[in-house]
């Protein structure tokens, strides 16, 4: 074991680190090494280092989080309040803020990160038990329950110290994490090894684990995961009501033999992410078959097309295959965030585009919607129609969303680039300057303008001599018609079958490539078997998928839009609208069928009137990330078409 | 106080008792008064009798219901088993088994009824209460937590009494209701009376207090109905997770208030029962006013065409206007039997069709497809489309649904008419004959002949004269055409605002009334605003509505089809057919989009091919309470359809 050695690197900031996995093909790129410096997300994340992450410390304060572990550190009276899942919260908003650090240093964030982290230890039992809710009386019945997501909040914690290592250099989360790491394997195994049998009722303590095992070096916390892995499908999780059946928590088959992504969405897909890291360590070909086939099912049958994931309010899951309701749509943020972290890992496991793709669609899209663009509020579900209720909160009782966001934004440099033997690959196109190590002898320097996502225009200029391959990702998004230029002059270069444009060759400093993604308003249907969107269409430009919202289209009673002359929508780019967006605009019929109903609800068809009132109107769509930030109407992404 | 008078005569065998209810216009015609000899219902309800009262005795006692109560009784040592509300599962097949005693004597099934009154008495408190949950250590916790279905237990105990005393004359069930009560209303109240807050978690107790009222005159019990309505819109019911808000709860706002059905269907319905039987004694017409609000808020926005209630699985209930989702129906059992419960107290305080159309449209469709047809299983979601997964079950952990049908079934002939001043009114269609008294002078025999639901056709000889005037209900899905005979004569009638034809004679005996309803297969639409049904159209004929289910129909992919030549559905019965049943054929259009789709989930519109493989198939519907009885295949409703 070369945990002292491990540790006693300086640590890098890697949101997952395969830089010494054998069986992940790309390496991380810091995030510190990726300067962003666009518009778009630059200005999100300043949102989210001045707002959302301080007032989320205060609602954590505030709603007793943190008082939930004082307590439990005997340094208040009183007793858990509150949903037993709370601690999480307060780990997930400690790792937000330690990738945050990477932007920018702030000793104040930095010192009252510290003081929670030695409330942390203090509530942390001698045996290294930690888990504020199982305190006092409940004390007896720790690890009783799987469901009561003890192993949720200790992922939570191992990410978050992950984190803050990797961020500070400190030890402090970390060394509480390796104890309670510690006492978790010596708990849960196999029962010939003296052990109890565990499950983890909500996924998320195996990418934990496997990250543990990445900075100590420590195998058992890999061969932890492995169990976790290896127990699903016993069928012990589940109870026969409340919608908690083993498929909820994908405990209803072993982890090899799923076909499908089953259950409650975030669970499913946490612990998708673990057995992704898994398998970049072991290079087990089952894990990666059966998270292939899960991916291809989740693409080809169970994905909103904003890459949202969850039909059901029930469940907050899954349904069935095509089962992609519209307006009653779960689509939980984190759900979105999740799919992120999946494709993440997927991607640095066998680079393919398509991963990236579903990344960026959920980023652009259902991620992005998840939080107002003041950051003071937050959707946890994301529908894709609406009627104007549902609006964004400050807070949840149940709140994983606002910390899983902020998290998002914090890391999203480190999404931008990856490396390989002698190679950089470009995921994602945003204004940035970045230092990308590729050996100990090569760094090289690279500047990346773009008005990325309103444009598909994107100029790297290579700023470092060397011999090294770039890779530029050509999205899924884009069909055809991109071309590349080197230095002004047309490059003639073949698209991998990956979907990256290879151009390997002896950089000279200051070499520019351009490249040009058209970027259209382009329409897509669904699949007929997804019902509610018959006879609907959809209209996207570059990532983002547009809605239309009444606000903007005071006119229309946008239920009885149908759409015609569906080619002609023109984009615009209106820089006091929203922050300043690209609009779409373009024409469409509404009939008015109030005349003919007149309030029925179900009529023989010969009963109908033949004659409607129809009207040709304007509408204005944007993208749907942007909507409910105005006064509330309804929105629609679906909407109905001759074409 | 009058509960002695009331008590000494015979009671009557009505399912609801506004013989003198001050502000219900109709009056009950005994279910014993009604012989039912159709091959219809009376085949179903031999069933009833023969194999599912007696399998769901047995399931009670398998299950542990019955032992709740002995152990609560002291009768054998253990604790509760099962779900909190378990004991009203007992008391309503009580009143299952109790209606079902009209139709023939039954000295063992008597003797069994007996035998677990017994127990029930032996279970009862010293102070009354009862509830075989909050024994033992659970005892401190009586009245702490009012959704914890205490009320909606004693609430199936005192009608499963009412049933009891009205069709054996026993009072044994009926003095342990009226223990109860008292406790109850002793409890509960105005608190300047001395007495707790209390509000009704899960609506049911409402309705069985009335009863009592009306079986023992006891105005206390009526007043207490009163406080339960009064109090609602407390906000004092929900949590702020699990979907349980004050609108799950229709505690949102005061019940007069009240604009629509809100939240959990059942808990909705019944309350509205409730109500309406104490508006039938009251006559406050803010009550009324409330309820034809929602009436008519159900039937323009929130009801299903299969009569069936609730959108969503989350909250078992209520969605917003016109989401109606198909697949993803909740529509249980039990909503719909609330459904037909409220339309008969609306029709018993208001004669007028429209409720007599949703009664029957709930009877003939989502209730009766809650049950196989022999009987061992049972439907607690009632989908108006499926893939072949969704199939009926022997019993439930929550096994509400099941109970519910035997009761209706049993009580059906109660059902069939009403009586007002000299007036005999005919809500059902059913072969059967009668014995309908008007006054202590006139009673009159009538016998009805009709091959219905098959057949429109119906034949009523009334048996003796005097007179007094038939109103014959004409149903809502007959526009137009319907014709009239008298003794072979073409009778001029209007026909009412409320949707009867009057007949008002001095009748001689064996005088022959000759009604004509003509029962076209005639396609439906919903309102544009129920969006899955967009582009699609549903069959009907008579009160049936229709569906296509795979098993029949082997050549075609269900979830492909385009219907075409939609006007020329041809009618047949077939006798051999899941019991005899009339099924409808005709023409459609198979689309193969899987070509064209490549299993893609959505793509650009100009990627579509245009060509598309079509072929002409026949298509073969039946009844939609006929579908699951064979092998899993796919069923829809809503078909797509050019019209």
């Amino acid at each position: 074991m070369d945990q002292s050695n491990n540790m006693s690197n300086t640590p890098q900031t890697v949101i997952t680190d395969t830089t010494h996995s054998p069986y992940a093909l790309l390496r991380p790129v810091p995030i510190a090494a990726v300067t962003l410096n666009d518009t778009f997300w630059e200005s999100r994340r300043r949102v989210n280092r001045e707002v959302m992450i301080p007032a989320q410390f205060q609602l954590c304060e505030e709603t007793g989080r943190i008082d939930n572990l004082r307590k439990a550190a005997g340094l208040m009276p009183g007793t858990f309040e509150g949903r037993f899942f709370n601690d999480s919260d307060v780990y997930k908003l400690l790792e937000a803020a330690s990738w945050s650090l990477t932007e920018q240093p702030d000793p104040e964030l930095d010192a009252r990160m510290d003081s929670i982290i030695e409330i942390i230890a203090a509530a942390q039992q001698p045996n290294g038990y930690l888990n504020s809710y199982f305190m006092g009386e409940r004390a007896a019945q720790r690890w009783t329950n799987f469901d009561l997501h003890e192993m949720y909040c200790a992922g939570h914690l191992f990410q978050a110290a992950a984190a803050h290592y990797r961020c500070t250099d400190k030890t402090t989360l970390l060394n509480i994490a390796i104890r309670l790491a510690d006492h978790i394997c010596a708990t849960f195994g196999p029962e010939e090894q003296g052990k109890r049998f565990g499950v983890d009722g909500h996924p998320e303590v195996e990418m934990g684990l496997v990250e543990l095992y990445r900075i100590t070096g420590d195998r058992k916390y890999l061969e932890q995961t492995e169990y976790f892995i290896d127990v699903r499908g016993s069928g012990r999780l589940g109870r026969p009501f409340d919608h908690q059946t083993p498929e909820y928590h994908q405990d209803n088959k072993p982890f090899r033999e799923m076909d499908r992504l089953y259950g409650h969405s975030v669970r499913a897909v946490y612990l998708n992410c673990g057995a992704a890291d898994l398998y970049a360590e072991t290079g087990e070909q089952a894990l990666l078959t059966a998270l292939k086939r899960m991916w291809t099912s989740m693409v080809t049958r169970q994905m909103y097309a904003h890459g949202g994931l969850g039909s059901r309010w029930e469940n907050e899951g899954f349904g069935t295959d095509y089962e992609l309701p519209n307006r009653h749509a779960h689509a939980e943020t984190c759900a979105s965030v999740a799919n992120m972290m999946w494709n993440w890992r997927m991607l640095s496991i066998e680079p393919d585009a398509r991963y990236a793709d579903v990344m960026e669609l959920a980023l652009y899209n259902s991620v992005l919607s998840g939080v107002s663009l003041d950051g003071s509020a937050y959707f946890y579900q994301n529908p894709l129609d609406d009627d104007g209720a549902h609006r964004r909160e400050r807070w949840f009782t149940t709140a994983c969303c606002p910390a899983n966001i902020a998290r998002t934004l914090a890391e999203l440099p480190g999404y931008v680039y990856s490396t390989s033997e002698n190679a950089i690959w470009v995921h994602l196109y945003v204004a940035n300057t970045a230092q990308i190590a590729l050996s100990d002898s090569l760094s090289v320097a690279l500047e990346q303008q773009t008005d990325y996502p309103w444009s598909g225009d994107v100029q790297i200029q290579v700023q470092t001599a060397g011999e090294f391959a770039l890779h530029l990702r050509v999205p899924g998004w884009c069909d055809a018609g991109w071309t590349l230029e080197l230095n002004g002059e047309a490059l003639e270069t073949t698209l991998t079958p990956d979907h990256y444009l290879r151009i390997s060759r002896v950089w000279q400093a200051d070499d520019t490539i351009r490249l040009h993604l058209p970027m259209p308003a382009e329409w897509i249907r669904s699949h007929p078997l997804v019902i509610e969107n018959q006879g609907r269409a959809a209209l996207r430009r570059g990532p983002l998928l547009y809605c239309i919202e009444g606000v903007d289209n005071s006119d229309v009673a946008i239920d009885y839009l149908h759409l015609s002359d569906a080619e002609h929508f023109t984009s615009e780019y209106v820089p006091d609208l929203l922050g300043g967006l690209v609009v779409l605009k373009g024409n469409a019929t509404l009939v008015d069928t109030e005349v003919i109903w007149n309030h029925a609800l179900y009529q023989p068809v010969n009963m109908l009137a033949v004659t409607t009132d129809q009207k040709a109107v304007a509408i204005t769509m944007i993208p749907y990330f942007a909507w409910a930030n105005r006064a509330p109407s309804p929105m629609q992404i679906w909407l109905r078409c001759e074409i």
